[in-house]
């Protein structure tokens, strides 16, 4: 019998992160400010701390983990690289199919990766308080283990349906001992005017991002961090695909096509940006990132300066948006409803050095579900779209007899999502569809900025 | 930086599980029949296939794991032995402290390593169909993982309380392809008794097991499983002692106390068992069952013949028992509210080889959430039992500047007990107490039978 799982020994855990900066193209273009003039770090040093904000800009190559942070990965990582044979025989296809499990985390996602090292950051510059929104809840919770873990007090404004529905996330986060506060509340100027205009508000990303924001920017003691998009999130993330490099050498493999999930893109850029140098020199590997048919920022999008928020507080960013007015429909995913894309991946993909495509909700719950019948984990939805993509892959090799390598990331499991599954099990889930007027409407609302 | 997770390779995932009725100072007590004769594997013939039933009654020190249950195994085993450093550190204790999680799990606990076993022996003996009941939803999920992985079709009566409250257990099952009832049911002879007489019956284990049981037996077909109390499920469980066994090994260590939760036994047999030949060779280790002071079975119940369910369908075994009327209050650790345990757990208590303590609810949700502050991870309720304890034995290492090794097991994860982190985090949990009068009332009605 061959090894299912490809493991590696906690001295393997990678001493530098990858900063995919120093091998692009291209330079990255620059956050502009209300004015259009480029963002200077100085400008966000009052949500962000000094090391964040550099990594943010550096274009050095190789970052070094601090053993602090490396310590603290050893809970979970190396996160183990599976060989998918049990997925391989039921879907009777030539392909090889790997999968690196990121729910291993004790938050259950890879988002534990950036958000260990982002509290330590700001514990280091004196920052003993950390605010921060959550939709679905993923990075709430990873930010709340990380919070406990340096003594870092989390507040974390949790959109207020999310709040209501999803209690279970709500008690896992203030078991690592974090503050939750339903949103939009009555603590931020923000959050008190929608309050006023609509009592009964359940909140959305955007009104949560901006009563994080406001807090942060408002108190000294405290800082903002995101759980994504961002340049460092990005960077803190290619822990997962630097492991998997080393897993696959182990296994004498190496992948002809990669498919991650992406919302804000930081599980592209965690499993893809250390093998893009390879992609950049020639090497003919495929890098797809998956999004949801219901909100195809990379597929349907326009690269454009926009906003992160859909307020318009933040810095105006270069990537794939659906416009910042863009509502999508509410598809189980929630951690893929997101009008925008890291400015990295949107810019690697306008180069053409990766790819999108998207999927369906119910194609993708199927997946889900077949993969859970063949490995046993119940994936989380946002991972499901990877697995559509890779089983789609494999099964094009079944008609073809192609004995390609595939690669996709397990971001995370479903254990929170299950009211999801009972949806799918029982026939009620559909595809949701926005309407085309509306993201034509939204992608007419673009700042006005030329690049 | 030492390790803090000892890890092992596929292959050494165990040939072979230990019977410790091999080496038991005595032979175990025979079940018997209600005519007080033993009961021979013919007369359980009906509901459990030859396989199970030869381990049931085997004196064989080593039985062979079948090639294909440990193919099953590798999607999560070896599971990882821990050595809790942050814990340590947290406690500032002198006492070094290792846990075996079973969590990792598909299904989230230990429960699979018997479940894929049992399923097994049904497949190769025709049986495609197999009944079982469930409460808090371990088992029935760890037999719907498995019965999905051989195709077998899984029906699961789960207590009508529990179907209600903790549909995400239910929905779990359904992923995996299994069927799921609420019981009381109008399907079986015992479930419609019930609901003629009690239409808004709620259920209970015993009601449950009775319809599986019932179905099992009326049905050619079909066979009937349980996840705990039988020689062969803690036979199944020894791969967990035996791992440890090597991890230790490994790390260069050996335990001076191990502790486990004990509900049915599974646990404690599954961890302490391949260490036992050596405690009863003299070795000075300690070996400790953690139960709840609101079903304290091993440190107050009687040592005597009883029927392993509350309508007294099964045979009688000899064990602890707190009477099989004794109704114990509604703790959230679901799985430890058994009013008997496991016959060879029992009989080695008795005979002094295995201790027992029991710990109440409040201190022990104390101990998971420090648990989970510590190391990140969150535990089964059922599983901080034996966190609290080894919490007390480091503590009190503390206090002599004892530089003991502690070991236990983690079970299973609480991803989905989060509504009882609830109660405990904002103040409502409390020690559940039984009358006095009910236990000693219960213990007055048992079968009389000299032993």
């Amino acid at each position: 019998m061959s090894n299912l799982k490809i493991l590696l020994d906690e001295s393997d855990i990678p001493t530098h992160w990858y900063n995919v900066v120093a091998d692009m193209p291209n330079p990255p273009a620059p956050y502009l400010g209300p004015n259009g003039q480029p963002v200077t770090p100085e400008m966000m040093s009052a949500i962000f701390p000094p090391g964040v904000l550099e990594q943010e800009m550096s274009a050095e190559r190789w970052i070094p983990i601090p053993e602090k942070v490396r310590e603290i990965y050893r809970l979970w990582r190396p996160s183990p690289l599976y060989r998918a044979l049990p997925l391989e025989q039921m879907l009777d296809t030539p392909a090889k199919i790997y999968f690196k499990y990121e729910g291993v985390s004790p938050a259950g996602s890879h988002k534990s990766n950036s958000a260990v090292a982002q509290v330590y950051y700001n514990k280091i510059a004196g920052i003993n308080r950390i605010t921060t929104e959550t939709g679905a809840g993923q990075w709430g919770s990873a930010l709340s283990l990380a919070g406990n873990m340096f003594g870092v007090t989390i507040r974390v404004y949790m959109v207020k349906v999310s709040y209501d529905q999803k209690p279970m996330r709500r008690t896992m986060m203030q078991t690592w001992g974090a503050e939750v506060l339903a949103s939009p509340s009555n603590l931020t100027e923000a959050g008190r005017q929608i309050l006023a205009q609509h009592p009964d508000s359940q909140g959305s990303l955007g009104i949560a991002i901006a009563e994080a924001v406001e807090e942060a920017a408002s108190r000294k003691d405290t800082n903002y961090t995101l759980g994504s998009v961002l340049n460092h999130v990005l960077l803190h993330q290619t822990v997962i695909g630097l492991e998997t490099r080393k897993q696959l050498e182990k296994a004498g493999d190496y992948p002809d096509v990669i498919f991650a999930p992406c919302g804000g893109g930081s599980n592209v850029g965690g499993m893809m940006f250390p093998f893009l140098a390879d992609k950049a020199a020639g090497k003919n590997i495929r890098l797809v990132a998956v999004e949801p048919t219901s909100c195809p920022t990379l597929t349907r999008g326009k690269y454009a300066y926009d906003y992160g928020d859909s307020a318009g507080l933040t810095p105006l960013m270069l990537m794939y948006t659906l416009g910042h007015n863009f509502m999508p429909p509410g598809i189980h995913a929630g951690g893929l409803r997101y009008h925008g894309d890291s400015p990295l991946v949107s810019q690697l993909c306008q180069e053409g050095l990766i790819e999108a495509v998207a999927v369906p909700q119910v194609a993708t719950f199927e997946a889900g579900v077949l993969f859970a019948r063949a490995m046993g984990i119940i994936p989380a939805p946002e991972s499901s779209h990877a697995i559509r993509a890779a089983i789609d892959e494999a099964l094009r090799c079944k008609q073809t007899g192609e004995t390609k390598t595939i690669l996709f990331t397990l971001s995370g499991h479903g254990h929170f999502d299950m009211s999801a599954y009972e949806k799918y099990l029982s026939g009620e889930l559909q595809d949701l569809n926005y309407p085309e007027a509306d993201l034509q409407d939204s992608l007419q609302h673009l700042p006005n900025i030329s690049i």
